[in-house]
């Protein structure tokens, strides 16, 4: 038996403890975003200092001025040496009665398809997707004394509340944390059969608006029109972000902005997906993005601009007749090729104060940005990589694009000149950032075979 | 000394209990639209029915759907009946942290302008006007052993929240509400010094749309342009209900809208109104509505179309990448002359449905409706009370307009025939429906005294 089979198949013997283990982080209500949750944050991080250290790790917790990193290294072994990547924060949970269960209490349920998934907030994104790595690091200790190649893992707790602190820590850590290739679990299989190598992402840039007008809420009746409603002017800067072709508006919005290689376009045409199954699975049917481009090049390589939350007034029961004080939305554009998070943040700026009244006032908030970033797919680790999961699922690996944004890639790049291979096993039913998230069983235990084969694959 | 003369007198003297009484009916949180408060408004009718016994009405507590009414009689005096109506009930308080004390417990406090207010929610709309009344009629009886005139009172408990129990009320009440002229203290006076009678009214549409869209909430990384926003479409919908001239887009709006009589509109150009004065108070400028139009007209002889909340996605601390799966928004039209509630509503849902992607639903509650209201200001009994109301005030009472719509006068006249005689005591910079609401000590006093000559006067 080689190495490799010795360690797949401790993994599957010792399932059950693996198991709880991921439940224990999953329980640690790690929401980043939401201050109240701050020491639970910092209890999530020493957890993994602990278990880290249980496996041979030299591992600590590293204070940011928010919530804090893990930072473990084992470079006993020499060789090339990988960079892992996760994030332990996770997402708030509200709309919380539209969950069956508990989001802090896990479980394993079967789906009625016969599937088992493991239930939960983070059981997905990310603590589920990461903890496929930590314990493919487990096993290969467990079973051969040592891991194939030297590992240093980062684990953020920023990841889902836009990451502020990330680039200082890497910039100021940078000769300590540099590897030859950065490595990061927190995308999606193609599909249940098809691994897939991330190798395009869209960047983000998220911005918050306050829209001020009276200096107090206003009785509709005596000062409705004369007096300016900051809903009615909201409402009109949100719609004017899309003309009618579903083109985002702001100047300059589209400078660096190609037209997709048709080559990779074509590749992409192969891969059977569809917006009726894509949307279908979610109760909607027709593309929404802009004409003349499929709802995979519309989420994988064309920028967007989307209104994540909006509110102004009475939300309440009944009806209140007011003009409310103050109105706002959170905005995120998603970004593509070389497009300048900078730029887009002053045009979209730029468009609110074209359409605010002169005795109106705006105020913005920053919440993150990333630029889009794109791999080569040449280069002998993405073909290790890609091998090694093609060796472990159904069907073989793809190299495919991304519409969601992980910024540290691009830091990583920035900060560090390393690539990153972005290998995950979650799937799209898998309702990340919504009630009722879930990651299956089969992600877990195939996503840790899958990283044991790969640590072995670079160490070739 | 003249009957009045004793009874204006004995309020002066009896000033702290009469305060007492008003504070007593401030502390009960009767928030109609909200049903945690339903025992608070059904306590606050059985303190009107014991405090209207003690007067020497005939009064009970009426039961409805909703929020009970309170309707009492004395009638005991022979000629010409007058029926009195207000609401016990009052809106919602939230922000509470935007009050500086809290808005059930009524305080006096001295203004640095030296102006003594009754502080809390309901000070001024409407338990401390339609207190005034009671307060006058206690007055008659305590002076003389009876009421000028024969006089019903009608409290009604749900006209915060749309007071879709009332039309019911009256018409299965009509006999024995029936009387010669109504009477209601829920408007504004001109300015401190100015008292008024309001005899034009707008009119209101209430309307709530939810749109649906995907069937939960997504990730706007992975699904972003691709899947419909229902806050995008619902921006759309409500940027579009103006045009750039600030007029209301629905198909057949101004359908029965005529312009404002030369007449009238002169009579309302010698007011003195000013927009500096009118949005300077409130920290605006410049007059939002239909262009070609003066603030003053804006307000009382224009319809408008106002979003009074909307609200969708993320709206807490820090940031969501969110598609929500719904937004929602609550809508007011403000009527004038003869425009049809109902033609309004039915136009506002087709407003809707035209922009409605074919995979997005939208659901829509309606919360009441009222037409526009004018009365004849050359009727006898509206002389004499501008009379009794010029005897009282620094300066002579005049006839105005008003933005808000008081449904109960439009079915007053279509239910029971009969005109009312709309005078309130309440001033602009009242705060009613926000934070800090208050109602002058000297608006109570001379609302008081107002009522009395007023009951006077139309007895002769």
């Amino acid at each position: 038996m080689s190495e490799l089979a010795a360690v797949l198949a401790h993994i599957d013997a010792n399932m059950d403890a693996a198991l709880e283990r991921l439940f224990a982080v999953i329980r640690i209500k790690s929401i980043s975003t939401d201050p109240a949750y701050k020491a639970e944050c910092q209890a999530n991080a020493e957890w993994h200092v602990a278990d880290l250290k249980a496996i041979g790790f030299d591992a600590a917790v590293r204070p940011t001025p928010g919530h804090p990193m893990v930072v473990a290294h084992d470079r006993s072994t020499p060789g090339k040496s990988a960079l892992f990547y996760g994030h332990y924060d996770v997402q708030p949970v509200d709309p919380l009665e539209l969950w069956d269960r508990d989001p802090f209490e896990p479980t394993i349920q079967t789906l009625p398809c016969g599937t088992k998934v493991i239930t939960g907030r983070g059981s997905a994104d990310d603590k589920g997707q990461l903890m496929t790595f930590i314990e493919a690091c487990r096993a290969w200790k467990a079973v051969t004394g040592k891991l194939p190649i030297p590992v240093s893992i980062l684990l953020e707790g920023e990841e889902e509340s836009g990451g502020v602190n990330l680039p200082g820590f890497l910039q100021a850590n940078a000769d300590e944390l540099r590897a030859d290739i950065g490595l990061i679990c927190d995308t999606n299989m193609w599909d249940a059969e098809t691994p897939a190598i991330t190798t395009m992402l869209r960047g983000l840039c998220g911005e918050e608006v306050i829209i001020h007008a009276a200096d107090r809420d206003l009785h509709s009746g005596f000062y409705g029109s004369a007096a300016a409603n900051p809903n009615r002017v909201l409402a009109r800067i949100l719609a004017d972000l899309h003309d009618a072709d579903g083109r985002v508006t702001l100047d300059g919005f589209y400078d660096g902005v190609p037209e997709l290689d048709p080559g990779l376009r074509a590749q992409w045409e192969t891969l059977g997906f569809t917006a009726e199954a894509f949307l279908g699975a979610v109760g909607l049917s027709i593309p929404a993005g802009e004409k003349g481009y499929s709802a995979l090049e519309q989420t994988w390589s064309r920028p967007t601009a989307e209104i994540n939350g909006m509110g102004g007034g009475y939300q309440g029961e009944g009806f209140k007749t007011v003009i409310p004080s103050i109105a706002s939305a959170k905005v995120s554009f998603r970004l593509v090729f070389d497009q300048d998070p900078h730029k887009v943040r002053a045009a979209f700026r730029k468009h609110v104060m074209d359409r605010l009244p002169a005795d109106c006032r705006a105020e913005f908030i920053e919440h993150g940005s990333g630029q889009a970033i794109r791999f080569p797919t040449d280069d002998p680790a993405f073909l290790k990589a890609r091998e090694a999961l093609s060796d472990e699922w159904p069907k073989p690996a793809v190299f495919i694009g991304g519409g969601g944004s992980i910024p540290v890639t691009h830091q990583l790049k920035q900060s560090l000149g390393m690539d990153v291979i972005l290998a995950g096993f979650g799937l799209e039913d898998d309702r990340i950032h919504s009630p009722n998230e879930k990651y299956n069983l089969v992600s877990f235990q195939k996503g840790i075979h899958s990283w044991a084969r790969i640590l072995d694959a670079l160490s070739r």
